[in-house]
């Protein structure tokens, strides 16, 4: 295949994501969060090439959820800051990693921290748990785990707490209020814990959770289906190119992206021009509200349901302004 | 990473094939429809040497949803008889593979036939629909397309008919009627279109299928709780590997295998130990019927829900006797 120059050009599935769009989500995210205020969360677009163009707009700290994810970003010269949100005992692959780059963990346990400690990682935050059954230690663990760190010669940078469970609540003073209990366990333990960092938040908390010092989002980069049920300043980027490779006179059409090319966890792709019935493995069976209007070849976008797992199942993201494509970036912290 | 010897050694999240299941669920299949009679669909597994693993048991045919499938079996010297069993526009990879393959493609439009034809594509069969609504043909079109193929110097080799529909029905004599009536429409589009094929079926209508000549299976080798519902005579033999990162009192244990590392279009995994509560993306958080059993560190085995979809999420199979790592089979056949 010659380099694609537009969509036409695209074996399907592919994944696009609208320039205009995604640089607007910047901009907007910019606004509320700028600098160090905003810690992006690769998980959601595992894309180095993508991080890149968030440290061009003054982001150079990320989080990370898998020990992979900080390699690729170390890999890539993201070395300034780089936070594993998340408990690993699979501590030896970043432990080789520190003298190229600045690489502080989450620990919540006893057996996180001497798993930090035996790779020779030199600065985790405390992770607290904050109401999502998850990880996190309980607030009278916190201190103690601290201390310990401390007495091992390990730098505790602060706590970390991520209040997932308040996402989706749809109501903004509902949501600030929950918000507010969640982090007043945070700032408790911060203040057992001490350190300059209190790490939290997400997309669809960015602008409500005012306690933290930095906050971890990433899906505002792209968008999907799910966060745009809530009344946020970010607009969808990020769609499936696939093609129409049967049409049945009895009401449906079929394209050639299935539930290998979406996130499914939150449910089928959305269409803009019909109603999705399902999705099998490489289809998705659609109900175009006008039948006669589509023929084999065409091309359709689907919005997808969950954007992280999305960007994990494909290869590159196609930049893209209108049918143009601009530049391809390689989905490149895949795997584990 | 040194080469693994036993399970504790893997990174996680890990997907395991137990050996002794998947030989069964290979026997049990054989029993049923050796040889030719069963087309294993690559698409369940997406491995090339697990495809090399049933050539050496009689089933040398295969059949594909991508063409990234055939170019992957082609490439791996499995050459004799390879259909994509499904709709595609994206014919000139699969026709400069002509020399070195036999590749027959699915068609169900002029549109298809013409990308074949185009491609030099220089056998088909013609896909109709059989109550699925998604690919195929209507009956009162197969035998034209047949016609339009051959007066083009295309070998049609026969008819295809998917009942996806009728996979999960439960009562079998409700599933073998209902099979029956959807393989009449093929039968009868057999009789207009001639050839020696008729393909059909799935694992889950695999020897209630008596009307095909050949069934197109997959999951049988490794099953999921979905088709685990069915009274089938195979097992499951594919589990996700985790290592459990965090426990809490509260109730819960967390694994570091989440929905990235799930087919989760059929819902959650399951666990033999107690309960799953919910997927993140890294994460799946566990309620075990007996909390004081388990620390950070120990490792759980979770049963996908889907095997096609999660099979994509992974890099190779482990192929592991208890605890003992057998082999590493490659999924190569991943991507589009």
């Amino acid at each position: 295949m010659t380099d694609p120059t537009g969509i036409s050009d695209l074996r399907t599935p592919a994944l696009l994501v609208d320039q205009a769009r995604f640089e607007r989500n910047l901009a907007s995210m910019n606004e509320v969060l700028p600098g160090l205020k905003l810690r992006p969360h690769v998980k959601a677009f595992k894309s180095t090439a993508m991080a890149k163009r968030l440290e061009v707009d003054g982001h150079p700290a990320f989080c990370a959820a898998t020990p992979r994810e900080i390699e690729g970003l170390v890999a890539a010269g993201l070395t300034q800051d780089l936070l594993l949100a998340n408990e690993t005992l699979d501590t030896a692959r970043l432990g080789a990693l520190t003298d190229q780059a600045n690489i502080t963990v989450a620990i919540d346990s006893d057996e996180t921290l001497a798993a930090a400690i035996e790779a020779g990682i030199s600065k985790v935050l405390i992770d607290v748990e904050v109401g999502l059954p998850r990880c996190g230690c309980s607030l009278d663990n916190a201190g103690r785990l601290a201390d310990r760190a401390r007495a091992a010669g390990v730098e505790v940078r602060g706590v970390m707490g991520y209040e997932g469970h308040l996402m989706m609540v749809h109501d903004r003073a509902e949501k600030s209020a929950k918000v507010e209990e969640s982090m007043a366990t945070l700032l408790q333990a911060h203040e057992q814990v001490g350190g300059d960092i209190v790490s939290g938040g997400g997309t669809g908390t960015f602008d409500v959770n005012t306690w933290c010092t930095e906050i971890q989002a990433g899906s505002y980069t792209l968008m999907d289906t799910h966060y745009d049920e809530l009344d946020l300043p970010f607009e969808k980027a990020l769609s499936v190119l696939a093609t129409v490779i049967s049409v049945n006179k009895k009401g449906w059409i079929v394209a050639d992206a299935g539930l290998k090319a979406f996130g499914m966890d939150h449910g089928n792709p959305a269409w803009d021009e019909g109603e999705v019935f399902f999705c099998s493995d490489e289809h998705t069976t659609l109900a175009p509200r006008e039948l006669s209007a589509w023929s084999v070849g065409d091309r359709v976008r689907l919005w997808p349901a969950h954007v992280d797992p999305t960007a994990a199942l494909h290869e590159q993201f196609w930049i893209v302004d209108g049918d143009s494509i601009l530049d391809r970036w390689d989905i490149d912290l895949r795997g584990w």
